[in-house]
């Protein structure tokens, strides 16, 4: 009976555009940063919804929302399906939001059916996952999994100066019940990929094994102003040419560990920045990603190598400061074959992915077993108000993720 | 007798200490920018000055200064030595200032001595050379030289929306007189070198033979924004890895033309210019100097060429165009031979050089035998309060000045 259960792809999409109302911007993107009055609309509908559905809603101390339905027996704690409906503040329909309303469908999905689960199971909402209002993201699923402190959390101040803390009671959402007691047996999130891959692969599913790591690096390179009409190249010290040799040893560096390795500068900033001046100083971050941590060790080594190069070829100062090191995320063995047996139950054409950017699944992984399923989006565009997907990728990840977590509950009968 | 007339290098030193006081600035400069009220403080000083001296002083329409004293023959048009008064907004004491003040203290030596000259002799004052207030910078220069119209002058701009026209009445020195009638037979400027070359090898002169040439171009580079999380690098449009190598190949272009071809990009903005995000646009400017104008054609060409190979090398879009296009000037002979008479005749250690920077006498020399005198400045720092010469260096080139001025009068009296 269970292998039965399909997913109302026309009910789900209905669901997307009817929640894409509330922050909706002019160009058809969604502006719902989280704790606006925005985000406290969509929470009621969640609410709501739910709870039509027979599940409790219980609220943690920062906001976290768990749905949960009942299952036949007791003493096991929740199969969970999650993810945010917080947006940036030009956000697309479906980053965060597939995730949320494809546990709803496929939880409604379950109870139409009339099928009584063994064990409970939940939809979450994390609050704050985008960490465009208050960095930074993946900020409550963090709390969930005591990556941050409440404390910490409530201190964190918006741009306006507004604490989290104040504007989670200005919205009556703080909830009483302490984040992470409400303990989890498996999590699943389905969420659009990001990236490109899928897409240019003609796949429907993309089986998340893991989240690659990341290391962010600020480099400060420093020459000597002066006038480009009256100073002799020999005599020069450029910053902007040593920072050009740098971005083009980056690209190497990602190509020499390619192709999951990914090095990135996407910023950078020249003093004083006249056209007649030779620039005195190039400000530059260098992020570089790999699903391996001892692959990410060696791109570091070889940027440390490639800056000791630059100052001893160079009249140039430079300095390298690392600032953020988040290592690589394996995901629960059982969780992805769980969504593997969902991709073969649905004979979906699909590939095993790691996903580029953190999601929710990143904190929550640390303590509960933990697994992601990715469909595509157009072009891989996202965080923009023209993210685009199909309903029959919607549909086909939400019925994935249903499978995955009948298959994990099939389990739990024993 | 002439031979014996000497600068008064402590008088020159406290002449020029004195007007530094006129938009003194707390770190030991002077922001003193056209047509402001410390414009305006030092034009009655040099007014005063130059009359206590016996000279007339015409200003005409745009406010040029010619402080003359008359000569014993009639109908020989004045020998004018200047520069300018205005500064940038951290300007330095010396640049601008020492070519009408070593102006005012070769005359004063004539008046004080007692010399009749055959040719009268002036002191000029030209208006907006800096360009910082109003652009482009040698404003009023080319409008003497007729480079410029008077309506279009009046016309211009500055940051607060304030026409050039409104700012000189404002401050009351809008002259009667038609710019261009004061005809002068010779125009010498004394200045600091703005740049490395006479410090780095111990001269204290440089026989100022012309001033390069000078190309400006804007590059727009796009690429595609993307993640760098989730784009592999065969998928990414990277517009500042290609800037990155447009940023070598200038600085090889320069080198290949060497060592009298300078290349240098100034100004480089990323957009969105975000550590997460592949840039998907930059703006940059390149700027190509040279003493002569072929050598500019085949830097030009190879830029173009570069251009081309990196447009077909890469997947990303770039556009050149020039903006600027300032052809060499070559000073005048018999104006060179006279400031070489001076260098000879004083045994200071000398070099011939080609001006970096532009100056009013590019303008000026399109319509009056040119040419100008350098002295040392430190670092070859200027445009900058920490601008610094030293005071016997200053003492040099004006007695070169008096020298150059007295050479070329003495074939007057023919």
């Amino acid at each position: 009976m269970v292998g039965n259960l399909r997913i109302n792809g026309d009910r789900l999409w209905s669901s997307i555009m009817e929640t894409a109302r509330f922050g909706a911007t002019p160009n058809g993107g969604i502006n719902r940063l989280t704790l606006t009055k925005e985000d406290a609309a969509v929470r009621h509908w969640f609410k709501e919804q739910t709870e039509t559905l027979g599940c409790k809603v219980i609220v943690d101390e920062v906001g976290n929302m768990f749905a949960i339905r009942p299952g036949k027996r007791s003493g096991i704690d929740p199969i969970a399906m999650g993810s945010h409906l917080d947006t940036q503040p030009t956000g697309g329909k479906f980053g965060g939001v597939l995730g949320v309303l494809g546990g709803l469908e496929a939880l409604r999905t379950i109870v139409e059916s009339g099928l009584e689960t063994n064990a409970p199971i939940a939809v979450v909402n994390w609050t704050n996952e985008e960490g465009s209002r208050f960095a930074p993201p993946m900020l409550c699923s963090g709390v969930y999994a005591g990556i941050f402190s409440r404390e910490k959390v409530d201190a964190t101040l918006d741009i306006d100066g507004v604490r989290f803390g104040d504007a989670i009671e200005a919205i009556g959402w703080r909830g009483t019940n302490k984040a992470g007691s409400t303990k989890l047996s498996a999590y699943f999130e389905l969420h659009i990929e990001q990236g490109p891959i899928l897409e240019a692969e003609n796949k429907t599913i993309g089986i998340v094994t893991g989240v690659q790591g990341m290391r962010w690096y600020e480099a400060t390179i420093t020459g000597r102003e002066a006038h480009s009409a009256s100073t002799p190249m020999n005599c020069r010290s450029d910053s902007l040419v040593t920072a050009a040799r740098l971005i083009l040893a980056v690209r190497e560096i990602a190509d020499a560990h390619g192709p999951a390795g990914l090095g990135t500068i996407g910023r950078l900033q020249v003093r004083p920045n006249s056209s007649n001046v030779i620039p005195g100083e190039v400000f530059l971050t260098v992020d570089f990603r790999h699903p391996q941590d001892r692959i990410l060790d060696s791109m570091e080594s070889a940027l440390q190598n490639a800056v000791q190069y630059l100052i001893r070829s160079s009249s140039t100062g430079l300095r390298l400061n690392r600032i953020l090191n988040c290592p690589p995320v394996v995901f629960d063995v059982s969780c992805v074959a769980a969504v593997r047996t969902g991709v073969e139950k649905e004979r979906l054409a699909a590939r095993e992915i790691v996903s580029g950017p953190g999601h929710d699944a990143v904190y929550v992984s640390k303590v509960v077993p933990t697994s992601m399923i990715f469909v595509p989006c157009a072009g891989g565009l996202s965080h923009n108000e023209a993210e685009s997907i199909t309903q029959a990728d919607a549909t086909a990840g939400a019925q994935v993720l249903l499978d995955a977590v009948l298959a994990l509950d099939d389990r739990a009968a024993m």
